[in-house]
């Protein structure tokens, strides 16, 4: 419905604006009933509904009502599946419309710098492309719905200790590369309605006040329409972050806000213009709510069981399958071990906490899917809720494993150990966990281990077990997928969206996470995740990328469309996938750039394409990719923009970061000219490339000891290493050797000439 | 001699004065008849004197007087020696007497940021406390002699790549605890005459400008009372380096600095007083000169060399001794295979390439060594001017080392490889070189290789030699050392003073080494060496500290004179080594130390105490080592100032960095009262350590969700990430939760009160 909203905010007054700029209370912005704006709620969360029962505390951590729980965003990443996560951003737009929910709160883009990072079950990858790819597909379901999206934590928020005063200092390029370009993928192509501010500061400047990330990144640059909101508390100054663009403030603080905003303008320190922007922002949002509301709206918990169901299926990765134990078959006596078996870890704590619609039981599931042809017997184990071993538990569990034909232990991270609020302090599994795991292997060979948990583990206790599938938190059909995948009816397609450390110590941003005090050093810049292990040649426990299929799949004909292009050109690259193995199956193709020589220091290889392709046995399909300049490019902080330098690029496509099938070169020509000044001080060797400055430069040499280098210079490794003095020094270096014979007022003359041209 | 040199400063002109701060040529400071001012020399280098013929080049890179050529310092540190560093430099001392120069330009104590530098022979350590010590006694031993020492190249010169322009990036922490540290130990110990500036820029202003380091940090803080010297060619602006206390240009540049100090004091862009502070240092240093001059000096080149070769042989670290392979018998055929046998490299390349007074040949000091019961077949393998296999010498040193019991393979590092003026582009061995060493370990399993080199190689040949005897570059008596050791004349004694890294991505400072364009990030901090090796756990290729010995030693009885301290009281550390092998050797006894728990990011154990100790078979002696604060202390960049965290600190006595025998643990208590402000800002979890901070935080927390969070919180999780984000919650986020039942105001009234106590 078209409104001149323009003209409704002429009807305001200044005191009505400010109230529209915070919310009424935990969940719904205010409304102005004279004028016809209504209030919306806005609701947790991103991998199903949160939405408060009346009756609850006001944080409302629980009792909500009851609405689908998806595998979290670690698990939906899993299946680098665009479709799959849009499929599960529109039954989730659904539930909000049944529930009368105009924005749901997420999804988050936030990278995975460390996997100590307590809430990283809540995000994509450690990968900003694959990130953002994800998060714009949520984003797209849930929006098609006529229900907003709202796109957070932004940003650089990846930590959760002392989220809510921690400066992170990031270095430009690396803010571009890696922590922003997980949020403009998804702001570009996802278009959300709502972007919400993190807690922390960022450089200095706390996120909620930041003008730089607020208003010139998010709005001007990447043209933002939407408005944006503080998370949950993160409000600073309220003045100062209205000016730097954000918008609403949450929760509603009893007008505080509001108050703080209506004496500022009065006072002259903020413009009202900065207001109305603010209020232009939050009524559209609010508008394009009210146009989209289906009064009555309903929808088929069933139907989402079962995209739930498919969902998990899709995230779970193989991760190890020593001598094809995995699928098991449908007979025989399976043991059943671990207290997580009967009370699974299926989402993560803190905001996105979801109060299910029904749960599978995981027993009951593999009963279901073997038919009648096994019989298992469940032991507890362990005790979830501590880490110590009960010995009676653990003899019991040994006994009945020693009697079955298989044991499928099941593990994982109790909530206690990784939630919102809290950065885990090691990436071990509880040690009564571990500890069971290799009693239970001294009689069993045959051990499948389910994992749930929402980043890494460490597993000192890889080799106890013949099968690992990482489970993630795999949602409330988690035990009906696991059924799917265990007896082969369906096939394992997941592929890790992060690293698997050996050790934590591995990972990049050790020991600079979570920082000092108040502030923490982005060291590692932009080698993060696997551009790090492969840049220092460090093995992972499992790569980027990595994971494993019941069936077989062979890479062919890799081709380029131009082999030479310009930097503004469009390359399109193909690659015939077939399935060689006697399953139907999913394969993740992954295209990764590589830029062969740089000036500046450059990943090894960053992913920029991949596609998710089912195959029956013998089938092949052709997977095409598209890649525009920025597929090249790295951000140039001297010019403030992406650049791309000319030369050759290696397109390397392969089942995983750590396992490439196919390489093909193109060479890029930069169309960017740069223009230089020589100084003093520049390298007599950079000057050399020049051809108009070589006569001079050699005029120069002769009155040096230089210039007769060659002649005297009978060793080697003497003209060795006067050619190399000579390349790296700067003008007035000849000057210094001259011994007077000319001086930098000679240099600055030829200087002039040169770059008068 | 007394003299009045403010008295003589007042009788000269500003021209005089002026001349003072520029060289009269290369070599040379200038005189002034008139008022008896002589002209002293300063010469290269730290391991030999090259003093510059007169019918040399004026870079003088070759065709100096004879002088003992000793171990580069890569070398001497791995001997881990201060008296016999001492000795040495009183050798060139004594050399310098008899030349009739006052200055000796060395020794350099810039750390070993990255095994690719190209100088990294020339310095001590990866460790700025062997660094600065091992510097100290360098300088005191020549400087007993009455010649001057000049420390070098100061500072945060750890690559040659664009040496001259490029910009050092390092955080001041860094700075002060690794880059600065190896220097300032140096200067308050070894108190040296001069100290040289580096070519570099640090954090954007040249070395040769920076007032911090040449004045405040140099000048004032450390005391030093001599005169800075610019690298050759170091000047940028000269006046802008005056001003910041460099007060001697060299080389002399036919007057042209003169001529600018001159003219920018009669414009007032520079005080004279300035000039005058210059010339003071420079004069005192010049007397100092003319004083400690004795005429007619000479040394004995005999008596130098037998000191080289002990040296030598002090400095040699036994990295690998598979089944005691080494000592070899002096009976049987011995193959001596590769070029660098006959064509030893046993001196870098660069300023510091000395014309040695006479030159050991291996295979004669071989024989010599072995009194005739050994026959020695010498094969040259590989050609040492290239680096692709010649198929026929290969051949011939396989059929050679195929007939001999032995074989001694000689490998290493050639010129062109490795110098002054450039940084090496990969950690490998000459590929003809490794290869050859495989050919022959095919046929021969007793193995011995020797590696000349200036800095570390990887290996990934190790396990073809059954042991490597590392020689680095081991000066003029090279032969003779080797064959000390080879025949177990002598014992090896030396402990690498460097990390060798399994894989150059390894090394902390990859990929961030040698920085982009003109600018270079210290990205890696703190962690240079086995700082960073510890905190990755990443396994080296051999520790820092590592080196076999022919005998055996046993540690105990490690014991502190306090277990609880104040950081301003000296602690006595005591442990006990017992030689309990069969043969007399030295042992390098290291004290590390650890800060059990710390509240900033600190390595996990640093170098605080070493001493090497000479025992006979069966004979065991008592090592004494103290620690002061800053044995204990990191560099408080808020406070400017060295600091201790009270808390737990372990003593760690071992035989390397990886290797930890013994520890101890003392409490150390900080005398530093901390006075901190709270603000809305500060974390509950802090405020809430403050006793009278707690019932004021209640009455808040009452009137927010969380207030009643326990009675509700009958989840654990919930509780857990409750309690966590309220620890870290900023005081102003219990106002935005309160719904408005108090504000930001109320808290500031609470803080008042805090803070006015």
């Amino acid at each position: 419905m078209h409104r001149d909203l323009r003209k409704l905010l002429a009807e305001m007054t200044l005191e009505e604006k400010a109230s529209l700029c915070s919310g009424l209370d935990f969940w719904s912005t205010k409304g102005i009933e004279r004028l016809g704006i209504p209030s919306i709620m806005l609701t947790d969360g991103p991998h199903g509904l949160r939405k408060q029962r009346a009756s609850a505390d006001h944080l409302g951590l629980f009792d909500s009502v009851p609405a689908t729980c998806f595998p979290s965003a670690a698990g939906l990443a899993s299946s680098w599946d665009r479709d799959l996560i849009r499929k599960v951003g529109e039954a989730l737009g659904e539930e909000c419309q049944a529930e009368d929910v105009a924005v749901l709160l997420g999804p988050g883009a936030n990278i995975k710098r460390s996997p100590l990072c307590g809430r990283n079950f809540e995000y994509f990858s450690e990968d900003p492309f694959l990130s953002a790819e994800l998060a714009a597909s949520h984003i797209q379901g849930v929006q098609i719905q006529g229900v907003g999206a709202s796109l957070k934590h932004f940003a650089v928020n990846n930590q959760e200790h002392r989220r809510m005063t921690i400066d992170a200092i990031v270095d430009e390029r690396t803010l571009r590369e890696i922590y922003l370009a997980s949020f403009e993928g998804a702001v570009n192509q996802g278009r959300p309605w709502t972007v919400m501010c993190s807690y922390n500061k960022v450089n200095g400047e706390y996120a909620s006040e930041h003008v730089g990330l607020l208003t010139e990144i998010l709005k001007e640059e990447w043209g933002f329409e939407g408005f944006t909101v503080s998370d949950w508390g993160a409000v600073n100054e309220r003045t100062r972050g209205l000016a730097a663009g954000l918008d609403l403030e949450m929760p509603g603080n009893g007008g505080a806000g509001d108050r703080e905003i209506v004496s500022a303008v009065r006072r002259g320190d903020l413009p009202e213009e900065a207001v109305d922007r603010a209020v232009m922002r939050v009524l559209s949002v609010i508008f394009k709510a009210a146009d989209g509301k289906r009064e009555g709206a309903a929808y088929d918990p069933n139907a989402h069981h079962r995209l739930a169901r498919e969902v998990a299926r899709e995230s779970m990765v193989l991760l190890k399958n020593e001598g094809e134990l995995l699928p098991l078959p449908k007979t025989g006596k399976i043991a059943l071990i671990g207290e997580m078996a009967v009370r699974p870890r299926y989402q993560g704590g803190g905001s996105s906490h979801v109060n299910p619609t029904r749960m599978d039981d995981l027993r009951e599931q593999l009963l279901l899917s073997a038919g009648g042809g096994v019989e298992i017997v469940y032991s507890q184990g362990y005790e979830l809720d501590r880490d110590d071993e009960v010995e009676e538990l653990s003899a019991e569990a040994v006994r009945v494993a020693e009697e079955a034909d298989v044991a499928i232990v099941v593990l994982g991270l109790p909530e206690r150990f990784e939630s919102e609020g809290f950065d885990r302090s090691h990436l071990r599994l509880p040690d009564n966990q571990s500890r069971l795991l290799e009693a239970v292997s001294k009689v069993q060979s045959r051990i499948v281990a389910i994992l749930s948990n929402g980043s890494s583990v460490e597993m000192p206790w890889l080799s106890s077990a013949g099968a690992i599938l990482e489970a993630y938190l795999g949602g409330q059909a988690l035990g009906g997928a696991l059924a799917d995948l265990i007896f082969g009816d369906a096939n394992p397609s997941g592929k890790l969206a992060e690293t698997f450390p050996v050790d934590l110590r591995h990972n990049p941003s050790h020991p600079y996470f979570p920082g000092e005090g108040d502030r923490v050093e982005y060291r590692e810049g932009i080698f993060v995740g696997y551009r790090y292990y492969d840049a220092k040649n460090i093995e992972p426990l499992f790569p980027f990328g990595h994971g494993l299929s019941y069936t077989t799949f062979q890479y062919s004909g890799l081709s380029v469309d131009k082999k030479d292009m310009e930097d503004t050109d469009s390359l399109t690259i193909q690659v015939e996938v077939s399935n060689t193995g006697d399953r139907p199956g999913k394969e993740v193709v992954q295209l990764y750039v590589r830029d062969v020589h740089s000036g500046v220091i450059r990943p090894e290889k960053e992913l920029k394409g991949f596609a998710k392709v089912y195959l029956e046995p013998g089938q092949s399909r052709t997977i095409t990719f598209q890649l525009d300049k920025r597929a090249f490019a790295y951000y140039n902080t001297d010019i403030g923009d992406w650049a791309v330098e000319s030369g050759d690029f290696e397109m390397l496509v392969g089942k995983s970061s750590a396992q490439i099938e196919l390489r093909e070169t193109v060479f890029v020509h930069s169309k960017a000219a740069p223009g230089k000044k020589y100084t003093r001080n520049t390298a007599i060797g950079d000057l050399m490339t020049d051809p108009r400055a070589i006569p001079a430069v050699q005029g120069l040499l002769a009155n040096t000891p230089f210039g007769a280098s060659s002649a005297i210079a009978n060793e080697d490794s003497i003209s060795a290493m006067m050619a190399a003095a000579l390349k790296d020094m700067p003008l007035r270096g000849l000057a210094a050797f001259s011994g007077g014979a000319f001086s930098n007022e000679t240099i600055d003359e030829m200087l002039r000439e040169l770059n008068a041209d």
